[in-house]
């Protein structure tokens, strides 16, 4: 998601990095290792583009300042402990996040697993203070809506899909379905749910999981060309990561082509969808600069796929 | 806790199991790894003590039907998720749990750890149905009083400092921290939860949180003294796992008199506080089953250490 980036002036990106680092207060006799895992989790809060696009659907559908914090940390911090728990020696055995080692290595697997659970249990209890001001019926709805994105319907199961592809054919639909899953969900609950608490209607929450949808998904098929052209560009000697480590790639599955020809599709269905939610709630015209965004970024690994293309032939 | 009992019939029992079975709908397209490791925690649900006891609270505190099962679940899936986190190898690197060998053996550690976070999600989500039928005041007091139980002021305090133990000072002041934080914050939320939800007076919950302190602790030191005694007992072969493994245990800590001398003094403290809470509201007299429970397992192991003092004589 780092490629998407809302414009932010300094000071309140500032503010939104001290909300991240302050809204888990950490109790004064906290067990020494956890809380060192936990500060430092909270000390490297990532480009906070979520949180970022909640504070500003918030606006757009008219929650109070404090919801929209909440909600926005509460998003935050179950992104941030699904990164603990995929970078695990056991899942993607990664060493490095967000500039720094990752909390495992630097505080243990037991150390970074129960931070992250600290995570997740402030996150569930910031989400409940944003929905607490709500009517009943919207409460439910907010929180059945989490439930499903979070749960074995939606991120757990796109991680445990990522994890055993190996297993699965590595068609583009397959692919497809866990980038869904795995990263769409997490997209859309940003995008919907702001928009459930403000009393949104029908109409306007099929178009947020559309826009949702097209778009995570082209931000996933950005990522993964850059992934397949990376290892056949200049040197030709780096390896893509996905390939060797069989990971889900729309762009080995579909083809460098195939990809492109699928994100020159999705980014407009996206604009389309945008439009017409703009027409019946203007303030969230900021959509739009999420869709340059992507252009450019599109436009890039197009550009990098023809002079490849080209320097092969 | 295998050693409290709720006198519940068959039938009722059956019937909290398939409860606790059937609560997590396993969706269709579930990745089939995540599905078995769901399945196998579902499939075994452990004596269900706390469950039992949240049921008749509820009863005793006026909950809905639907409040009393969704609380019970929920409060036993945070149990299971907390056991399958504490049985990883990088924590207490368990080999069974609840008569079945770990989650983790049979599944891996990723699968254990989605499962468990799935039974994570699953249980907020029931614990919030619980709390939407009352009022905004009793939710927001119920659910800072989980928040704080379950994180890093509680559970994960207690997980951490177990974990860590071997650094700390191994006397009974910080053995029995331990204990509080790591057992005795479950205990506490299955006894006031559902007294928070029926609008207990500040009155009955103080006496419900001096209940699970004190019942608690006594059951946490009628463990450790089993584990002691075990490893001095008739063949004075098994070693005391806890000492071999230098986990906190207040029958080492306190010596194994020194923690019967605790026990005889915190068993009727407890029972004091039940008197006292019946008065008040006569529905908790069941709570009086646990103490007859509690000081026959405490009379039990007095009797081996008396044994095991005259041979050694």
């Amino acid at each position: 998601m780092a490629l998407l980036s809302i414009r932010m002036n300094d000071s309140d990106l500032k503010q939104l990095s001290s909300a991240f680092a302050g809204s888990l207060p950490l109790p004064p006799a906290l067990e020494p290792h956890l809380g060192a895992a936990l500060r430092h989790l909270l000390e490297n809060p990532g480009a906070l583009v979520r949180p970022q696009i909640v504070l500003r659907m918030a606006a757009a559908f008219g929650l109070s300042e404090a919801q929209a914090n909440d909600l926005a940390i509460a998003l935050e911090y179950f992104h941030t402990a699904s990164l603990v728990f995929d970078d695990l020696p056991c899942m993607d055995d990664a060493s490095h996040r967000r500039g720094a080692s990752c909390v495992h290595l630097n505080f243990g697997e037991a150390g970074a697993i129960l931070a992250a659970l600290a995570l997740i249990n402030r996150a569930y209890a910031l989400l409940w203070k944003a929905v607490a001001p709500c009517s009943r019926e919207i409460q439910l709805a907010a929180l059945a809506y989490a439930e499903r994105c979070l749960g074995p319907e939606g991120l757990l199961n796109g991680q445990s899909l990522d994890l055993h592809y190996s297993g699965l054919p590595h068609d583009p639909k397959t692919t497809e379905k866990i980038a869904c899953e795995k990263t769409v969900s997490l997209i859309e609950l940003t995008l919907v749910l702001p928009a459930i608490l403000g009393g949104a209607s029908g109409g306007e929450l099929r178009l947020l999981k559309r826009i949702a949808r097209f778009w995570g998904l082209s931000y996933q098929i950005v990522d993964d060309l850059k992934d397949v052209l990376q290892s056949t560009g200049a040197s030709g000697k780096t390896a893509a990561r996905d390939f060797f480590l069989d990971r889900p790639n729309i762009a080995l599955a579909a083809g460098v082509n195939g990809a492109i020809a699928r994100l020159e599709r999705l980014i407009p269905l996206g604009e389309r969808a945008v439009a017409r939610l703009v027409r019946s709630r203007p303030a969230v015209a900021f959509l739009e600069t999420l869709r340059g965004d992507l252009e450019r970024e599109a436009g890039r690994v197009t550009q990098a796929a023809c002079l490849i293309a080209e320097s092969g032939s």
